[in-house]
Order: structure tokens, then C-alpha cells, then sequence
């Protein structure tokens, strides 16, 4: 168990476990924040005591990814899946765009992009079922795109990009399962987007990262709430900003600095990832489902020869207090989600677990 | 003080005062929900322990508001401004509606209604700064709207529709700032829709009732998360909801339900805006802004004759524990905001607090 009495290892793939000492704060200051006499959740967004919370969380932020002064941070709500149709919105300007679809995720935002021009499949893994991720060299970028898009890491098929692409037009990325993981180069990118249920708090809003000379192109019917350009001018509160979400956001980044930064979780998920991946080499039980190469170290899929067993490994854990491990329902099998709030110890005690397991089960 | 020794009366027009119950029994289940061993913000969205909560909450939603089972609940991420696109994207059809201009807020609605169609005003109270909502008589639907569209409390300017238009289009209602504060009849409308953060929960999230019969109208590029057909089809699911501001609404429901529901929240609103109104009447310092006809009853504006004078009331009553009770700075003067939430000796104290104030006042 996990910090307190009765915390379980949740390997959900997201929403997933916050760090114990962030959503402790927030419950210590619930209904009194920092003698305000008010909760979070019930400040004014125009109050000063709720817009220190609010530029205090953006500096963390800009301090913990060294995103630089050419890049403005966004908060928006709908989660990635509002990006996908406010990137085309704002970027595409009826022209085309090029998607690498190495995943479920990213097959979606091609999609929705095409209702506002034309898309460029400029890479796709779907001859192998999304098990590997395509070498620098197979990248077909189309001449005039407007961007590149891609998603770094494919938290259903347990892939994860080791590489950013060398693209001619502005990079485009969807972020949302490895953000805050390893550092990144911010500069390299047009737009860097980010559902922030994985690694950075509560389901509910998205982080953006945009280079703001890309501001200002939306096709003329862009809802309002989806213009980069209108978050840019209003500071993320054109209207009503998600405030609660913001605040946890904050706390995690707390939590995040306070351990040394993103290149202290770069090296914890190398250990949580090497810790699984080390044991699925070796086991006869289970195997790892992507390619070595290509292998996520957030979300690593495994499976064994059977539907069967991996259904009744997945009640076994279930039951030994080791939560979500089932694969998406996509593509069944096991997945375990080891974002930053995922103590190693938890991925220790899962592999015992697994070895124990397998030594109990007839192969 | 509200309930525990350090709580302000926080007269905020929204994010506003929340249930302290709520609040606590949040506090408490922070970091383990229910033995889950995990907090509701780190659960999956599709897991057992959270889809209970989820249909939970919108079973008691249903029940406060005697919603019929012709229109379902919604759940949709960015708030009244997100409905002010989704709704003439999904309802337009390239068509002309209806739009009644009684505030800041349904002209931003009207405005942004005028990228997907024709827009029809109908009504306006703009010739008097909106003082007052035009009388029945005095509104003027198109004979071909698609919907006729109102905004049913007018936060910045205090006054809220005492009547339900009678129209041959659906009707369509922004109710954020007064849901929950007094039965209506849901079967009269095609689509109402509220932010949370006013008498349901933290910022963040809609929720939207609509007559099943009005989805799977919307234009080709409509995007896929602000499609009603889609998030009915899912049932507010296609992405991940914000879990958590469900549940906050939840808590606030069961407080609601315990309290004597809808009904009593009437009672209550009566109460508490008779006490102000009361005063305003008889004050030789303050009074009221909104036509006596056309008062709301969760938005309170006044004013002295003076800014300066309004703006040391402000202060001054800051000090003595009452916050947020500056007017939007559209307008000025002071607004009380008394929702829900806010106890009826919180009105009584602030108005002690104005007597007293008055009376030290040379006027």
C-alpha cells in the first residue's frame, strides 16, 4: 500500500494516481484555503488570492518543460480531444496537414481534421496493429503542410516516440500520456498539447504550448472557446477558466519540483519502465506487445497466450490491490500505466507479484 | 462566519460559495474514496467505483429538476460559453434563430450564433442598459427560427426572467446563474443548458438538458466534442469527462435533496432577496438597479450615487468578512450574489452590516 493505510497501486491508464501529498494539501485546504476563509473551487477567477494560485501554476510550468518566451501556455478545457478539432481549426487554414497515425488517438484527431481540410497520412503503424512506431526515415511529410501532428506516446497500444521529427512545417504533438516525463526541447514544436488526467491532475482540461506567431489563422467559424488567439489575448479566461483543476495542476507541480524536476522523474520512469520490461524479457507467462524500439514507458502492454488468462491475471491483481490492469478494450491483454505519481515501489511489487503469479500457474 | 470558525460570506457571482457539507465530505474522501483506496480525481472513467458516482449524480439531477424522459442530461466540458457555439452548430441548421438580448451574456451567444446562421433579435433591453426584461407582449420571434434563445438570470445586470417565453420554435435556455433555484418545467424546453459553477459545483463543466428529438442536426463541421448526438450517444463519455466536478455536483445535490429540494431552495431564494430588495426599498444610501418587475433573485445590484462611495462600501465590507461584492466592471455599483449555497444569515448579517454602515454615513 502506497503512503496510507488503504492506497491501492492504480495503474489506470487516466485518470490515474496523483502524488498522496498533492491531494493531501487539497484536502487540508478545502474549505479554508490558506486562510482565505474560501475553498479553491469557490474563489472568484478574477480574485487576487485565485489569480496567484493561477500565474503560480503557469511559471511552475513554464520553469518545469524550460518552455521559452516564444511559446505561451494555455489552459483549456475539453481535454485532448477539444485539441483535435482546435488544431485544425486554428492551423489548417483550409489547406493540408500531415498526420502520423500511430495510434488510436491520433487516427481520431485525422479524422476530425478532415472536416476542415485535407489530411496527408505521412507515417501509420496500422499494418502491424500500432506495435511499433516508424523510423525518421519513413516519415512521408507532404510539401506544403500547413503542420506535422503526432501523438509522442500511444497510451492504448504501449508505444512511445524516442525521436522528434525533423519536419519542414511547424510540429504539432499530442503530448497527453508522457508530458512532464523527460525534458523536452519546446522550441522544436508549433503547438504541444496535453489532456492533463495522466500527469499532471484531474480529467478536465487540457495544457496548450504554442509558438505564438501561429496565433491568429482560425477558419472564421471557430467557436469561440477553441481560438488560440482569443486564449492568448484573455490569459485563458475569455470565460470562466476550469479554477480547481488549475490549482491541483499546481500541486502536482510542487510535488514535481520538489522531487527534482522532470529530469528526476526521466530517471524514475526508466527504472519503473526497466523494472517491467526486464521481467517481461525473462517470463514465460507474459510478453511485451510493442516492438523493443518502440516501447512506452508510461504505459507498457503486455500480454499472455490467451484471453482467458490474462482475464484471470487481471482479477488476481485486482484482488491482490494492484487496480486497472486490463488493456483498452481495443485490444485486450494487460496494461500497466506507470506515469510519474506511480511509485516505483508500486512496480516492484507488481513484478513480484507477476513472478509469484507465474510461478503458481501452469504454463 | 459560515459554519467553521474561519468561512467568509463570499458574495462572488461565480465560482461562488458551495455547500460547507460538500466541501467536508470532499475533504474526508480526498484521498481514499469509499475504501476504494484511491480518490475520485485518480479514478478510471470507466471503472465500477466511478460510473456509480456518474449515474448517481445524474439520477439526482434528474430528480431535482423532475427532468421527463424525453431529454436527456449532458455532461460537457468548457462551460456557457462552449453552449454559446454547440448550440447554434448542432440547432442552426444554416438557418435564422431567435435571440433575446437581455444581458452581456446572450449577446455574446447572439454574436456567436451570427458565424453558423442568421441571428433574429427578438428581444433587447439594451435601450435601458438592462434594467429590466421585456414584458411577454413585447417580444418578437421570427416566424421561422430554428429555436428562440434567452438567458434566463442576467448575472451582471441583476434581473431575471419572472415568466417563460411561449414561442412555436424550441425553446432554448442559458440557465447558469438561477438552476436549482426554483422548479421549472423542462418538458417547455428544447435545450437548457448551466454552467456548474454558480449553483452546482467548481468551474468547469455544463450540464446540458435536451429533447432527444433535437439531436443529430448539427452542421458537417461541428466538432466531434460539441455534437449532442455524440454525447448523447455516449452518454457524455466520448472523452473523458471531468470526473471530479461530477462528483463535486453530486455532493452538492445530495446537500440539496437533504435540505428539501428544489422547492425549498425557492423558499430560500425568496427569503434572501426579500431581505435585500427590503432594504434597498426603504435605504436612503443604496438602492437598487434593476426594475422592481424584473429583480433577480440570486444577482443583487446596487448602488450609491457615487463610484467613490460605492467603492469604500466595497472595502469596507471586504474587511468585515463579505467578499466579492464589487459589481462586474461592465457596470460597477455592488452585486450580491446569493445563491444556493449562500446561508440566509449571511444576507442578514450584510445587511445589519449596510444598516450600520448607512447609519455612520453623513449621506
Amino acid at each position: 500500500m502506497a503512503g496510507n493505510a488503504n492506497r491501492i497501486y492504480n495503474f489506470s491508464a487516466g485518470p490515474s494516481m496523483l502524488p498522496l501529498e498533492a491531494l493531501e494539501t487539497a484536502a487540508s485546504e478545502m474549505t479554508d484555503y490558506n486562510g482565505s476563509g474560501q475553498s479553491v473551487m469557490e474563489m472568484s477567477h478574477r480574485s487576487k488570492v485565485y489569480l496567484e494560485i493561477f500565474e503560480e501554476t503557469k511559471a511552475a510550468l513554464r520553469a518545469a518543460l524550460a518552455v521559452p518566451d516564444t511559446h505561451e501556455i494555455l489552459f483549456m478545457q475539453g481535454g485532448a480531444t477539444f485539441q483535435f478539432s482546435a488544431v485544425p481549426l486554428n492551423l489548417l487554414e483550409g489547406g493540408t496537414a500531415d498526420y502520423a497515425v500511430t495510434g488510436n488517438f491520433a487516427g481520431i484527431a485525422a479524422e476530425e481534421a478532415g472536416k476542415y481540410g485535407g489530411v496527408h497520412v505521412a507515417a501509420s503503424s496500422a499494418d502491424r496493429n500500432h506495435t511499433y512506431i516508424p523510423a525518421a526515415a519513413e516519415l512521408k511529410p507532404s510539401p506544403d503542410a500547413k503542420y506535422f501532428y503526432y501523438c509522442s506516446n500511444n497510451t492504448i497500444y504501449g508505444t512511445e516516440w524516442k525521436y522528434t521529427p525533423e519536419t519542414a512545417s511547424p510540429l504539432v504533438c499530442d503530448m497527453s500520456s508522457n508530458i512532464l516525463s523527460k525534458p523536452v526541447d519546446v522550441s522544436k514544436y508549433g503547438l504541444i498539447f496535453a489532456g492533463v488526467q495522466k500527469n499532471m491532475g484531474p480529467a478536465g482540461m487540457a495544457v496548450v504550448i504554442i509558438d505564438k506567431t501561429l496565433a491568429g489563422r482560425e477558419l472564421p467559424y471557430t467557436p469561440k472557446v477553441m481560438s488560440y488567439k482569443v486564449a492568448i489575448e484573455k490569459d485563458s479566461m475569455d470565460n470562466t477558466p476550469p479554477c480547481y483543476t488549475i490549482y491541483m495542476l499546481g500541486l502536482t507541480l510542487k510535488w514535481l519540483a520538489k522531487r527534482g524536476g522532470v529530469p528526476a522523474m526521466e530517471k524514475l520512469k526508466t527504472e519503473r519502465a526497466a523494472l517491467l520490461y526486464d521481467y517481461l524479457e525473462e517470463s514465460k507467462l507474459f510478453h511485451a506487445v510493442a516492438d523493443r524500439s518502440s516501447r512506452s514507458d508510461m504505459n507498457v502492454t503486455f500480454r499472455t497466450d490467451g484471453a482467458e488468462t490474462d482475464k484471470a491475471f487481471v482479477k488476481a491483481a485486482e484482488n491482490a490491490g494492484f487496480a486497472n490492469l486490463a488493456g483498452h478494450r481495443l485490444v485486450g491483454g494487460m496494461r500497466a500505466s506507470v506515469y510519474n505519481a506511480m511509485p516505483v515501489e508500486g512496480v516492484q511489487k507488481l513484478v513480484a507479484f507477476m513472478k509469484q503469479y507465474e510461478a503458481a500457474e501452469p504454463c
